[in-house]
């Protein structure tokens, strides 16, 4: 501690400074450092039990100057008349005013991990003032026992009102060369997977880790998305993400590899230009966590906090719910989303699909429908989700194609009305899909019209899609621009009362906890990706630290046929997983939104395994990280909100392992049967992924269970009040 | 004749073509030939009598080539496979078939200056084949005996579906230095004072002629717009221009002022791509008008008849109206749009308009709509303007704000009921007006809900508006996907029996024929430009023969008070016309759409003068051109569709003249009391603008009028039938 402590007075004295101002986080594990150099740039510090996180970084953004343009008519000049119409916001200030102040409590979100979450911090608002300019900026520091939330705030004033965000200009200055787990940073996919290497690896591996995607738009060799997640050779976990991405072009960082210093990398729009603001206005909240405890980092609920409270008074209708679909069967290609072959492409009000001749692989009919209907309703299934039931899937992707689907037109072989009175009289809901191809403005232009079509045939879920290059062309997935059409279709949504489960859209930040009726998210490399010729073996071991801390997945788990070539001859591609691994799942990768993603028949042939996806609940009143180390091993239990029946999952990396678990989190004075679903001791994702056993045991919290995990296996286990086996 | 077709066999064999196929207008004044060079580039020339308008001229477009994007998921491989995908459509076509045919038909528009059209051409369909990638493209040619259309054509095939234009090659080669008279090429504004010069002046005058505008690009130092109107040393007029610009860019042209050859130049998106293109599809129309005499430029239909027929069934809801409105105060800054100076700027939802100070000149209050309502009520007038009446103006304009306006929420001293409720009473309709400020995207949110308020108070036709620079950032106002939206908003529109007329949009291009809701469009410089500093004198000699081709202009005539400091004292403008020549504009500037744009008070100083705008009609079963040309002088008389009666209208430009007219349009048999509004003979559009005299004539089809017109000047005649005139 007093290491650091001269370390830090050492540092602002090379840096000009003669006074700080601290903030302690409400448990004393953290200490936040803000002060201003001699040139009045801000700058930070992040200090984790005396280890520093953060060293001195820059704070502030860069600014476009753009000559003021003539207006038309002889109304008011709007010109802003300043002093220095082209300075930034990184320099030149000084501290006007500075206050403190404490938060703590608790709240209920919709759904989720668990029934209360608490909010306490430790704040301090720091008011800037620019000398030449007369600008006000105000940086808000949130101080957490989790980590540090700060954002950049504009006031109401005469001298800032409309700017122009050339490149935000924090910076998160690391210690050392870091182990990273990190995902090329990218405008437009996220659906990478992650690369774990030494920070200054990063720019040699950059080439390998950029796969084929639909939409890509890599722009630096040093360039990363959050959550990126770090390991220091001083043992501590750092996490640098951001909170409530809200009107403002998602966060990426870019690495200072001589100095080990990222730095905000904002998604531009088509013109380059980073953020185009309003005073009063906000910056996203820029979040670091730290601990030397992976668990904490897992488990942290800080970006949410840093959320903004529910909007949507009336929560009945936001359910969540499990789920099965018509989807798996089309992303191994043994069916099709596509009714026809027959044309070189396709015109929505001017192809005759009453003429067209199917091709006789088309999933979505109204007889496949039914049996996936049939199999929720046998199995207990809220949901079945249908891809490929409306009109344009012919060509719907990779053409830049403006009018591709109309969102209410089925195809002459899914007759809507009969699902829609079929799903109701078995009890289940049908989801709908909503494709946009990323044609943004079509979607727009239909999303009334789409979401009283769902009410009209009782879906109340909506999957969306943004496959492929944003229209209007030269726009990113993740730009400002765009991001605000997810937030306007999820706001959309919930006029409508429907659910948004949003994929290939802006990595969420907490969202949620404002918008709950925002169920899922994809942004990350799902399941589909195992049938497009594979990912990483410890992937899952990895996303609960990094995607999962801004919103659910809907990771689609469940595969228990590794070998697609059995689901469809011409797909070569393997499963990375075992059995058990995909049980736990259900448990490790928290979602409201849990999809059963196989084929029916697949599961009728392990219907021992299939068990545990019909008992695992999908909403929890609590949730305990026994283990984690990212990369390595996840394993999770939870108690379900509605039953109070414990769950737990493990997920395990490459290296096979045993977990020694105590159960002590289970109610203490009871007994419960515990039904473990594990690994095979001959288990391999590779050579022998369906190999698992299951066995029952009766346990107490007193109890330890030491279990068996097979590289990219793992375990779950359901535990039932009791003291009985039955057989 | 035989020198030209030497000339034209000469060029041929320079140009390695054997034979050439001939087309022939159906009164045989034009010639088109087509061929092919040695590399199987595609060329055509026209001949005028005799004259050679376009010089051996070449077709196709040049594409982009993209690598083919990964598809996600299993499904078809959809990448296009040809021999040589990086082809262009300019050469190595041979012709596989020519069509040949004839059409004449007439037809009767919804409104216009005539009761009907008649479509009369010869058609040669040539259908290419490119040797290596077997792509085929048709080439349309219609040659009228007002001029040719041509049109790339993309039939359905497997080797042409997607494609990305990366530039039109249509060539226009002129036989010399002609006289232009141009605006400078621009993607996102049409309001410039034209500049009359020789084609190799355009390259030294392009700087002056680029004068300031709320968005504006610019794009070459010789490009310029169409409709381009030229004239030949040897005594030709030629307008090159299009017709039909659905889900294309605007054309511009480049001229290479070494050969004087002019060639497309579209409109490109954000990413300067410059079309995307789904086949089957079609270029818009490609028109070259020419004649000996100008007044068949001004007369010619040939815009309207290559564009398709009425899509709306119903048409009794689609009416020309005479209006007024609350805008001419705001323009020359007597009163504001705006509702408050209070704030720096204003966020819809946010600002509380009910606690602001009002500014005490916004001048859509209650109050003073009334006085537009009555005004309109006692002067027959159908329709009030109303501008600034819903929130937001206070930041409308030039800061690139998403969501400007909401189209719905009027300021709280607008009282919309009760102004519906007496509109109503009165018998006048109130037309609403949506500034868009070009934040599309915003717009087409609010496009449905705001139509349906239009409906719901009464309001059956829209002003819209696209100042400043679009959003989405990087589009332009005249790009193909900024263009669909304008075809958007209009066919919304007809879903809910409403008119439109769009300013800043793109220029029309005869589309009204076919959505005859499109009842105007500014998209050249309207009269506000006289309150922003004046236009050239001779403006309204020119428009005629350039922007009116393609639709009618709302040019909102009828300034009475040329000296505008009258209006506001801080408005140095001076109304470039004398009042006589703005009571013709109301026949010369033919709109089913005009307004009586001055104050009311500046129309009591002067009711005799006023009488004319009363009396003068707004549609017409005939319209005769008696004299013109272009920068001079317009003369041209029309027939009421509804009474029969006679309006005659001529615009002068600089130079004073006398006018001999001979009124055999009239009625034979019949005798009529002429009133004629003209300049006096010491008027001038600077000095003595508002010089006029009043007369009054008895007359018949074989009289002669011998009439002044001052500089910048002109006359306004109406016919009454009777052999008395009244005192």
């Amino acid at each position: 501690m007093k290491k650091f402590l001269l370390l830090t007075f050492l540092s602002w004295i090379l840096l000009g400074i003669a006074t700080a101002q601290e903030l302690k986080s409400p448990g004393g594990k953290f200490t936040m450092n803000f002060a201003l150099q001699s040139d009045g740039s801000p700058i930070y510090t992040l200090t984790y039990k005396g280890k520093v996180v953060i060293k001195p970084s820059k704070l502030g953004l860069e600014l476009k100057y753009e000559e003021p343009k003539m207006k038309e008519g002889a109304e008011a000049d709007m010109k802003q008349k300043i002093a220095n119409p082209k300075a930034s916001l990184f320099d030149n200030f000084s501290v006007v005013d500075t206050k403190t102040s404490s938060f703590d409590e608790s709240w209920s979100p919709v759904w989720g991990e668990l029934k209360t979450i608490r909010n306490h911090y430790n704040e301090m608002a720091v008011t800037l003032q620019q000398k030449d300019t007369e600008r006000r900026m105000i940086i808000r520091f949130r101080l957490f026992d989790d980590g540090l939330g700060f954002r950049y705030e504009f006031p109401s004033q005469k001298n800032l009102i409309y700017f122009v965000i050339k490149e935000e200009r924090t910076q998160f200055a690391m210690t050392g060369d870091h182990t990273a787990i990190w995902l090329p940073g990218d405008y437009d996919t996220q659906e990478y997977d992650y690369t774990t290497s030494k920070l200054s690896e990063i720019r040699g591996l950059m080439d390998k880790a950029i796969t084929p995607n639909a939409s890509q738009t890599p722009f630096s060799p040093t360039g990363v998305q959050t959550s990126l997640m770090l390991k220091s050779t001083d043992g501590l976990y750092i996490n640098i993400h951001e909170a409530a991405l809200i009107n403002y072009g998602c966060m990426h960082l870019n690495l200072d590899d001589q100095n080990m210093v990222f730095q905000a990398w904002l998604t531009p729009d088509a013109n380059g230009d980073k953020g185009y603001m309003q005073a009063p206005c906000t910056s996203p909240w820029r979040t670091v966590m730290a601990s030397d405890d992976a668990r904490d980092i897992v488990a942290s609920k800080m970006i949410y906090n840093l959320n903004e409270p529910n909007k949507i008074k009336e929560t009945s209708w936001i359910k969540p719910v499990k789920y099965v679909g018509v989807w798996w069967e089309m992303i191994t290609g043994k069916s099709t989303w596509s009714y026809t072959d027959e044309y070189p492409s396709v015109q929505l009000g001017v192809t005759d699909y009453s003429k067209a001749k199917p091709n006789g692989k088309h999933g979505a009919t109204t007889a496949n429908v039914k049996k996936y209907i049939d199999f929720a309703a046998q199995n207990g299934f809220g949901g079945v989700l249908v891809e490929g039931w409306n009109v344009g899937w012919e060509d719907w992707f990779g053409n830049s194609k403006d009018y591709v689907f109309d969102f209410v037109t089925p195809y002459p072989d899914f007759n809507i009305q009969e699902l829609s009175d079929y799903a109701k009289s078995k009890g289940v809901k049908l989801i709908m899909h909503h494709e946009s191809s990323s044609s943004v403005r079509n979607y727009e232009r239909h999303i009334d019209t789409a979401y009283k079509f769902m009410k009209k045939y009782g879906y109340d879920a909506v999957k969306s899609g943004y496959v492929g290059n944003i229209v209007p062309r030269g726009e990113y997935h993740y730009s400002q621009w765009i991001n605000n059409h997810y937030l306007y279709a999820i706001q959309k949504a919930a006029e409508y009362q429907i659910m948004v489960n949003a994929h290939e859209a802006v990595r969420p930040t907490g969202i949620a906890r404002t918008y709950p009726n925002l169920i899922g998210n994809e942004s990350a490399r799902g399941t589909e990706y195992q049938a497009f010729g594979g990912t990483k073996a410890n992937h899952v071991t990895i996303l609960p630290f990094t995607r999962l801390l801004g919103g659910p997945m809907d990771y689609t788990p469940g595969i228990f046929e590794m070998d697609l070539s059995k689901v469809n001859p011409s797909n070569h591609s393997h499963v990375n997983s075992t059995l058990a691994n995909q049980l736990a799942l259900y448990v490790t990768m928290y979602s409201p939104l849990q999809m059963a993603a196989d084929l029916p028949e697949n599961y009728n042939r392990f219907p021992d395994a299939f068990q545990f996806i019909k008992d695992v609940a999908v909403d929890w009143q609590d949730s305990k990280y026994l283990e984690a180390e990212p990369g390595e091993y996840i394993t999770v239990a939870r108690k379900a909100k509605d039953t109070g029946k414990w769950f737990l999952g493990s997920v395990n990396g490459y290296n096979a392992r045993t977990a020694t678990i105590t159960l002590d989190f289970l109610d203490a004075g009871k007994k419960y049967v515990a039904t473990i679903y594990a690994d095979a001791k001959d288990a391999d994702y590779k050579t022998k992924p369906q190999a698992y056993s299951i066995r029952k045991l009766v346990v107490n919290n007193k109890s330890k269970l030491s279990q068996f995990a097979a590289p990219g296996g793992g375990f779950a286990v359901s535990f039932e009040e009791g003291d009985k086996i039955k057989k």
